[in-house]
């Protein structure tokens, strides 16, 4: 896929279905409750009606979770206590079931999907773990760009690619997650360079931030622009339309080759030089829903500066795309109700009055 | 069932089980994720198997609402624009299955019991709806005691008694709703009372809770005491004991006959004057967790009054039970992570260093 081919998968986004969200925005009203009482999950009622350009929207199902995994040359650094080993464990444990999010999809219906993006040390092949690998790992963020241009490109690719495998395997919504020692650093990193965030915004701030923040100061990290993209800790469940495209192939460039795909790319450290600082298009997030607000500090920032407000805040900071997965209920509720609940009409119910 | 009768129903409450509360967290931090990386939902975890005395605590399912109907004097007062005739459409509806609770229940694999304690127009018998009468709705609290004495009890009687039947008929999860026009008010005099609020808290707090603080200074209701119980908006989803017993069945009363019952009380108005004022014994809001926030003021108040925090914030303000299942999926996922998530040990994965 050349650059040219990225930036065409970005212009076919198109908008939400303004027509389906009205219609929903009207149903809601004539529906057998008071106007509006139904807070947060008639705006999701409403999200999903424009995302599937249908009023009532399907509920979105089935999902699916694509964990990305890769490890990142910043442990060299001694950023964190755990060995790098444990990426290519856990990807072990993903795919025998064993880890977290393994038994919150398990207990909500959802598929889990890993893919290799780059775990350094080698996978023995096995059933739900696609090899997508970009390298052995990425280069070490301290010391020079984490991945060359074409590296990260190759990682945008990926997350172009699994979505559409995913969505053609009859997916109707897509979760994200990810797994990689060392990724707190990176997305920190990232963090700052995308937002300007340079100091602590909470006491229960990680070292990492810290860390993160003197390497964001390295030469070769480019200036802060406040213009700028989208950062690893989203963590959402988005709903692709059926056209098997969503913004979750999300670009951080306008004119140049998209930087950033299904997920992985978001959580990779990589040479940030010329990729993915431009302003987020209208529209490029109205087909995300962020989930889950991490406990981590920079996530909140990362939050506000895509313009997204969580719907859960439970203080998970764990990864692996826990925090998504526990919103999808509330999701396919919003749906579930556009789709059944009684007019006042239908019902015999009487309206208020005045 | 006496007054001494209700009180051994209290006393047999024993408290959550701690060896099996410090099993499951010493086995959430052996689990494959960062110790503490769950967030609220270990606490979730360690709630549940002190419940059921085991750990891995079982996951709280099959899950009942029950929704309690009833109609309520106070009406009279103009404190609404709704017709009173609303609540028995609304019961149809419920039966009917066109109601938001149905919705949400239906996606989320719960049955719905509906409770008639008093709705002031007959209803028609109807599967899925229990008849429960206490009388055709409660007096006007604006003129006198809303309910007589032997009213408040066998309203206290009905809540015992639903939830007897739903955790014989299987039930682990029982979720409480309710149903009745001015029911907001009723709920606000009380909050009033048993926290001593007596203004807005907030921009959106709705004129109803203006007028009921005035309800709340007639003379026939008790002045505050700082001691004192639960009120109607606690939503939340909880999980009784094997032997069939919740906290649910909530007494205001040390030493007299206990006033609430599973839910229905809680909502409806009734005589104060020596009913339900004595301090919450410790470990009786043990078995219950939350489920969501009301966008009324007052709910706030109550929750803090009961030491609960809620696990969702949307928003909503309908009620029916509809918040506190939205939350269902959260309890049931702690479960099932404590239940399948493999042990460092068992997954061969290498612990944090150091």
């Amino acid at each position: 896929m050349s650059g040219e081919q990225l930036t065409g998968v970005v212009d076919a986004i198109t908008p939400p279905d303004a027509a389906a969200r009205a219609a929903a925005v009207e149903r809601l009203d004539r529906m057998t409750k008071p106007r509006g009482a139904l807070g947060r999950v008639e705006d999701l009622g409403v999200t999903l009606a424009g995302i599937a350009g249908a009023c009532p929207p399907p509920v979105p199902e089935p999902a699916v979770v694509a964990v990305f995994a890769a490890d990142h040359g910043v442990h060299a650094q001694g950023v964190t206590p755990w060995p790098q080993e444990v990426t290519a464990q856990m990807v072990a444990n993903f795919v025998a079931g064993g880890a977290v999010v393994n038994a919150f999809a398990r207990r909500l219906g959802v598929e889990v999907c890993v893919v290799d993006v780059g775990v350094a040390a080698p996978l023995d092949a096995a059933p739900g773990l696609l090899s997508r690998r970009v390298a052995a790992g990425s280069a070490d963020l301290a010391v020079g760009p984490a991945l060359t241009r074409e590296q990260a490109r190759a990682a945008v690719e990926v997350g172009v690619g699994t979505a559409r495998e995913l969505v053609a395997a009859g997916n109707r919504c897509l979760v994200t997650g990810d797994m990689g020692i060392a990724n707190t650093t990176a997305a920190a990193a990232l963090i700052s360079v995308f937002t300007g965030a340079t100091r602590r915004r909470s006491p229960a701030a990680a070292p990492a931030w810290t860390t993160s923040r003197w390497r964001a100061r390295r030469p070769w990290w480019p200036p802060h622009s406040p213009s700028t993209g989208p950062t690893r800790q989203t963590r959402s469940a988005s709903w692709p339309p059926s056209a098997g495209w969503s913004t979750r192939h999300w670009p951080g460039s306008r004119s140049r080759a998209p930087r950033c795909g299904f997920g992985a790319p978001r959580r990779r450290e990589r040479g940030r030089r010329r990729a993915g600082r431009r302003r987020v298009r209208p529209g490029r997030t109205a087909f995300w829903v962020a989930g889950h607000r991490s406990a981590e500090p920079g996530h909140t920032r990362a939050l506000a500066h895509l313009g997204l407000e969580p719907l859960l805040d439970l203080g998970m900071r764990l990864g692996e795309g826990t925090g998504a997965l526990l919103a999808l209920p509330l999701l396919q509720s919003a749906a579930q109700a556009l789709q059944d609940v009684a007019t006042f009409d239908a019902a015999g119910v009487t309206e208020k009055q005045g």
